[in-house]
């Protein structure tokens, strides 16, 4: 951010005063920055984003990845969300084009797919086993839709996973990148909580990285990654920033991309410089990287023990039953609800799971989302939330939320 | 941008270092806001954007119009250009559902009206009379379109105009009001021009002003007033802020509308800022007042001398005629060829302004759009080019161009 103030008041630059106030490396690197944008950060970009931003994502994918990345490739967007759209806008012509989406999801992509017009194919993760992605699941979905006539054009993965947590590893990821190479089906992954991982045996892989270790080349497999500048330690949500990088799509379908981005005309600048400093934090030797080092540690352990501690919490109480969140920021601990609950909601026509978030929210004030919101298993009940709250103010929470509970399930019992 | 930057990096708000680099109004604006996002600049806000400076943008409405405004009303976006979708995905369910729009027009509506699966249905403006906007074609395409079973859900209008550039007088506006009353269309009022009206006769009005005066409330017309940060005198494009007013809506719409919003979460904070800034620019009496004002005041009287000029040039060249800009930042002269380009043109498969733009990037380097982007009446061809170029360049630019349109209509002539 403070790269991004003298961006946007570049006359502080020329200032005195300034080093006083800014590292080196920020001044550094925002007098890069402002050399590559001419018209200054108030100007449009090329509708994929500054050419210099771009390239310096490329870079950060290649360090990464240990796989080559062309910034011809890379979609800057004003975070990931409107990325999902374009591609659903190009993929959707009628509701007999279907997309295989994970449930639970994010709802963004039964929204993206419901706005464009499409069908969302469900594959069901598997809560029993970790929350995990089995490809025999995805097979016999896609079967089950086919036979209905739907065409199915692509596969959304969320790894790590949204709002489940689970890490896949990489033979799993092997195996769905065959499954879509065998298939011809476009994966979109998405991303965004790369920098998300907590538990220790798991480590993130981008399907970018897998598939050319595999030695599938751009003919092999059609792949949109996402990422964006919302989650990971920095959490810059509201800045919007975010990037696509797609790879393996024909020509003509390039070119269709690249006219839906121009109607947009392009993505915050803001958004763009932060984007493309996520993907190139400070280095060793630069004068913030000790401190930007320690400040990013110290978010990311603390995510991991808030998780941890509050999936430990959920697992105590009655009739809940929370897998751990290996990475992303989220819990979905499953309620077995008793069966006067369930008659008590389903006589105000609520769903079981809102009608426990509503009451939760008037004792308490303790915000959490129905798991409905996401889908789950027909018969099964869940509720999302957050790992967010500051660490201090956790034992609270679990104590309010441990004590509404046990009154709720007291109420309901018989 | 100053006010951003402290926005940013609101540690320089507590240094003394500060107050010699930026003005007092600067850092009391700046602290204002900071102290309104609790999450700072890099936080998600409401979907609708930031409660303080939709209040900001509110005063700055009816200081504008002398009418109430109401921050319920605001949706606060990335540029003007989501807000369409956003309306466009709210109005048009299937092919039967239709939009009045200008042609010329900005492409975005057609684009949007094609992504949203509805139907345009055009109206044509009269270039003869200045593209002036007539009720009585509006009228006649009404008919028409719903003699082909087309509801017609909304009218859309650009004032000033985009590419025409001229400014609707405020009798006419109150004809389209009646007639969006009297046809029941959602009015929607593409108002991002509204700084920039050059000619002396003419004054900008908005269309809730207008509809106000005329006694007209929520209930007599359902109106969305679009504006944004790219145009005006600050052309902060690149940051991709604008909001659009909704009033007159039922409740369903609302709630659907809200939803929408829902979906891409917030507009990027920093274009709320900068929108809240543009609707409420520094005061008399306060510091930056003065330079802010001369600044705002060189670049608009800069840009009318620049369209004034450029209109000139073109009329003067053989076969050209252009109607002079009143406002917004465009000119679209009509071009009269000569048969023999237009069998040249149509013998490579390519409009015939497509053929003169391309010859004319070829030989000169000056970019011109061709009016076929834009629509046009049929067999009449246009350019369409911005009065952006720096007044300076702008006899270089004049020089070049003549002498290129008479090389090509010597070479066209027989």
């Amino acid at each position: 951010m403070t790269v991004l103030a003298l961006c946007d008041h570049p006359a502080l630059l020329d200032k005195s005063e300034t080093h006083s106030l800014f590292s080196s490396d920020a001044i550094a690197r925002a007098r890069h920055i402002v050399n590559n944008i001419p018209g200054g950060t108030g100007a449009y970009s090329h509708s994929q984003g500054i050419r210099a931003c771009r390239e310096e994502i490329a870079a950060g994918i290649e360090a990464r990845d240990g796989y080559s990345a062309n910034a011809n490739d890379l979609y800057l967007l004003d975070g990931a969300t409107p990325g999902v759209h374009m591609i659903m806008q190009l993929l959707l012509g009628s509701e007999k084009d279907g997309i295989l989406c994970p449930i639970p999801q994010y709802p963004l992509y039964s929204a993206s797919i419901a706005v464009h017009g499409g069908t969302m194919v469900p594959y069901y993760l598997d809560e029993a086993n970790g929350w995990a992605l089995e490809v025999t699941e995805l097979r016999r979905q896609l079967k089950l839709a086919r036979a209905e006539g739907i065409k199915v054009r692509a596969l959304v993965v969320i790894n790590p996973g949204n709002p489940t947590g689970q890490v896949l590893s990489e033979e799993n990821q092997k195996d769905i990148i065959r499954f879509c190479k065998d298939e011809h089906l476009l994966l979109l992954a998405d991303e965004v909580y790369q920098e998300n991982v907590f538990a220790e045996n798991k480590k993130f892989f981008s399907f970018k990285k897998v598939s050319r270790s595999m030695g599938y080349g751009e003919k092999d497999l059609s792949l949109v990654s996402f990422h964006s500048i919302s989650k990971g330690y920095c959490g810059e949500c509201g800045k919007r920033g975010g990037y696509m990088e797609v790879t393996g799509l024909d020509n003509d379908a390039k070119e269709q991309l690249y006219k839906i981005a121009s109607v947009n005309l392009c993505s915050n600048i803001s958004g763009q410089i932060l984007m493309s400093l996520v993907m190139n934090p400070p280095k060793s030797g630069e004068e913030s990287y000790k401190s930007f080092q320690q400040e990013r540690d110290s978010i990311l352990a603390s995510l991991g023990r808030r998780a941890k501690r509050f999936a430990e919490a959920l697992n105590k109480l009655e009739g809940v039953s929370c897998n751990e969140a290996e990475g992303a920021l989220h819990l979905f601990p499953r309620l077995h609800l008793p069966e006067r609950a369930l008659k008590a909601a389903s006589a105000i026509d609520m769903p079981a799971d809102t009608f426990y978030v509503r009451k939760l929210l008037d004792a308490t004030g303790i915000v959490m989302v129905p798991g409905s919101g996401f889908g789950q298993a027909p018969g099964t009940w869940h509720i999302r939330s957050t790992v967010l709250p500051p660490e201090k103010k956790l034992p609270d929470i679990i104590s309010r939320l441990s004590t509404f509970h046990q009154r709720f399930m007291d109420e309901f019992r018989k």
